[in-house]
């Protein structure tokens, strides 16, 4: 696609980054960051360049934010966690917003003042969106001259606006969006802030907004210790964002917070379903916040019953997930709840089908993507690089036909624990590991099938923080005994000595369209759990 | 596909014409049914067959005849209009019920004895699915041995059979169900009993079953004077049901009832949705009866607006319906509402873009489904047998990108109504013919537009029967100026001499998933034109 006058990929890769960091003041900087090894977690060495309240705005959740702004206690204008990018925009928005509230005495929305980060495929005026793409770089979408380069704005960017929330900067995403590892060739790799060996994703915000089609809301809230919401497709509006093989219609990705607590998750959500969001995008459901579906849980007078995914038989947990699927069924047997065994139709049936879904296109749209800026994939996705069949429309369909009939046994499963369970209800909610480690190790995330499950059957999900790593606890099991050679590849990535410190997840994980209920349980769990 | 040893597509078909006839008993039969030059109108010729109360039997919604069982008056039984095919195992399941009644002295379930046919696409146990193929005779979609031939049932079956339902007879279907016209090899063509110059479809049972992809709940409904709804995509269940093009997901087939009275709608609708049906379809929606959205309406206070589209600017409507639309308009009008026009995007985009859907396969399904018998394709679906180019993943992605598109487009457009009515909101519902006629003459349906432009935007109609046409005043326009030839041949199809006497329906749009309300404004129409 390069002309002798067109700068190279790295060029244009690297004046980006300059763009980038040029949006930082020069005194928000850290510079002579420390190696790897001198300081594997960075997150309280990070303190020491702020002030007392600094670091306490820093440790709130959107909830708590939104409370203290509304009762006057802080201005949205002292909120300055403002990493990138709009950062002036930014500050404007909450100049505007403490003068709304010194002249009217009352917040403009629910979301008054608190920052909210935007994955890097939501539109906002002013910004530019690549997604990762050094071919995307000054255009709408890969296309120039558009017109709606930094002019268009997602459905999902104007409601956060009339809820009064300070959009601040976007993070970045793995180009095609298709890996658990975030690495593009704008960025370069994201590491994990609380154990560098690891991978990270996704940002420590009060908020942010990430999106989801195998797992990438859920990935990094599990890795860096947020609670993170999957919702169900059609509950939250996407229209208007950009997206990777837009226009696949079998598994569709779909837009959800991550952040430090679920009452901001619960935050967030209620008040966006409270602009009743199926008036702008035409795919939402017409499901308004519904509390009688949290109010059962959160009475907690209830017996609750959960399944446990102790295994997919596909691959194992290492020891510290298993730790903390332990934790949690300890935790809700002592306080009175019900724990059966999830025995479920195959999930390597679901995942051979749900992969195909992501393959329809041959690698069509990652190669024209990529072909902008002649850049290349990474190792992560460069499986796009070597596939190149379309499916036709037939066996599109066909495969649709076999993902309805495996939801159907799936939802069948889910309603025979009936018979199971000492309450005489179908389990409520199921407990799953998140990925079979704690976080992957840079290069090395070579199973997904613990996250996409979910995608394949549109199930509400929700990230629950569990524990951390400790490698005198989390020893190496010696007489381990792999399913086969993608089990042991797995169970070989982990090592104590390079996971200790690491944030473990887990998810609880609801039926279809479930979020009210699934924030509660989540909520509920992490209140049994300390956290 | 037939080898010698294998009957032809034409004896196949005829051996099943007659096990149709023979499940007919010998003294229900009409033989020597006058001519149609005779007899045009069936409706009231075959009166004189029945008792005064098998007559008033036969003219009674499903409301009204699960209250007289539920009171009583009348025995399930006794309620004898089943006319073909499962017609003992319905007086069975008929005495069951009335002994379950004479044993609890209450109902089995709201539609206690209430009769209700299906479209010949749901499976019943110990009853055939062809769906209008010679080739699915014997065989479960096609498939012979595959141990599921009159076994399995679709949700829907299962779930009125819990409510107590009458399951008697499948009415018949267009092969392919991609036609107006109900025509295929096995029954041949089917005619309108109002007027047995134009074609028919569906049945005129106290309530039936149809399926809808692209006006074939409402064509039928609209033809034959009755109410029809289809809902929006996820709403009522369409697990387990044969279908054509199966797994094509950018357009999907619905399943809805048509019948006398929005009273029957409203009761099969809730009953079904009473029972959970996201428990056993996985495509459905948690949203239960929500009786706030038709209690709005009912109250009646409100003035309500209503958008007018008088034409979509491809093909124009002919006079009945042009007076239909007037009568409407008038009525509401002085009943103090507000009728607006509706000028929305092209509806010519709209129904270039799915029609695409249509043929994603390029007929592939079709064909396959054909060459199961050798039997030939109707004139009507043949445009199957002259494609051939299946789309390629990223065809199907960019149409797909493209409907998202327009859907956006017109719910903007929606929404912008609200700054044309006098009440400060944007319209509650569309007033739209949902043919250029009152109905189609036999091999002459050349435009669907006005009732696909819903199934495209995925929106709520309801059929609605608004009056007769009257040869002495919907006479032919003399000065018409046609739009183009396509607009011209549906203009000289409309003869007054021919058309004497038909019903003359509309649709009443609302937004995706607004069943209840459009139920409810439906009714009101309906009740301030008389009918």
């Amino acid at each position: 696609m390069s002309s002798s006058s067109t700068p190279s990929w790295q060029t244009l890769a690297q004046q980006k980054r300059e763009s980038i960091l040029a949006a930082i003041p020069k005194e928000w900087r850290i510079e002579n960051i420390p190696s790897v090894e001198d300081q594997v977690d960075v997150t309280e060495y990070v303190k020491q360049y702020l002030t007392q309240e600094e670091v306490q705005i820093t440790q709130c959740g959107a909830d708590e934010i939104a409370k203290k702004v509304g009762g006057g206690v802080w201005s949205a204008e002292e909120l300055h966690c403002l990493h990138e990018i709009f950062f002036d925009a930014a500050i404007q928005n909450a100049k505007n917003l403490d003068t709304y509230y010194a002249t009217h005495k009352k917040t403009l929305g629910p979301l008054h003042g608190v920052p909210v980060s935007l994955k890097d495929q939501f539109h906002v005026a002013d910004v530019e969106t690549t997604m990762g793409y050094v071919g995307w770089i000054g255009t709408f979408e890969g296309r120039k001259g558009t017109g709606k380069e930094k002019v268009v704005e997602s459905e999902m960017v104007k409601m956060l606006r009339k809820a009064g929330a300070v959009l601040y900067c976007k993070t970045s995403v793995p180009h095609t969006l298709m890996s658990g590892e975030t690495v593009n060739n704008i960025i370069g790799y994201t590491l994990n802030p609380k154990n560098r060996r690891l991978t990270a994703g996704g940002s420590s915000a009060p908020v942010g907004f990430g999106t989801d089609i195998g797992g990438s809301i859920r990935i990094p809230a599990a890795f860096n210790g947020l609670y993170g919401l999957r919702p169900s497709v059609g509950r939250l509006p996407y229209h208007g964002m950009a997206n990777s093989m837009d226009g696949q219609n079998s598994i569709l990705s779909v837009v959800g917070p991550l952040g430090p607590d679920i009452a901001s998750l619960r935050l967030v959500t209620k008040t966006l379903l409270d602009q009743s969001p199926w008036l702008v995008d035409p795919l939402v459901h017409e499901i308004p916040w519904r509390p009688e579906q949290e109010a059962e849980i959160m009475t907690g007078g209830d017996k609750l019953t959960f399944g446990l995914l102790a295994s997919d038989g596909v691959v194992n947990p290492t020891p510290p997930v298993r730790r903390a699927l332990d934790i949690v069924v300890k935790a809700l047997q002592a306080a009175g709840h019900e724990v059966i065994p999830w025995t479920p139709p195959s999930h390597k049936d679901l995942q051979d089908t749900g992969f195909k879904t992501w393959i329809y296109d041959g690698g069509a749209d990652a190669r024209a993507a990529f072909g902008l800026s002649g850049e290349p994939m990474s190792a992560q996705i460069k499986f796009f690089n070597e596939i190149d069949k379309e499916f036709s429309a037939s066996d599109i369909a066909a495969n649709n036909v076999e993902l309805r009939r495996l939801k159907k046994e799936y939802l069948d499963y889910w309603n025979s624990t009936v018979s199971k369970t000492d309450t005489g209800k179908p389990v409520d909610a199921v407990i799953s590991p998140l990925a079979p480690w704690p976080a992957a190790r840079p290069g090395r995330y070579s199973y997904y099938g613990y996250s996409t499950w979910v995608n394949i059957l549109d199930y509400t999900s929700v990230v629950v923080p569990v524990t951390n790593v400790d490698k005198d606890v989390d020893e190496k099991e010696v007489a381990y005994t792999a399913i086969d050679e993608q089990d042991k590849k797995v169970q070989d990535d982990y090592d104590p000595e390079i996971y200790d410190g690491a944030h473990v997840s887990l998810q609880i994980v609801g039926r279809r369209l479930q979020e009210e209920k699934m924030l509660a349980v989540a909520e509920y769990v992490g209140k049994l759990i300390g956290k």
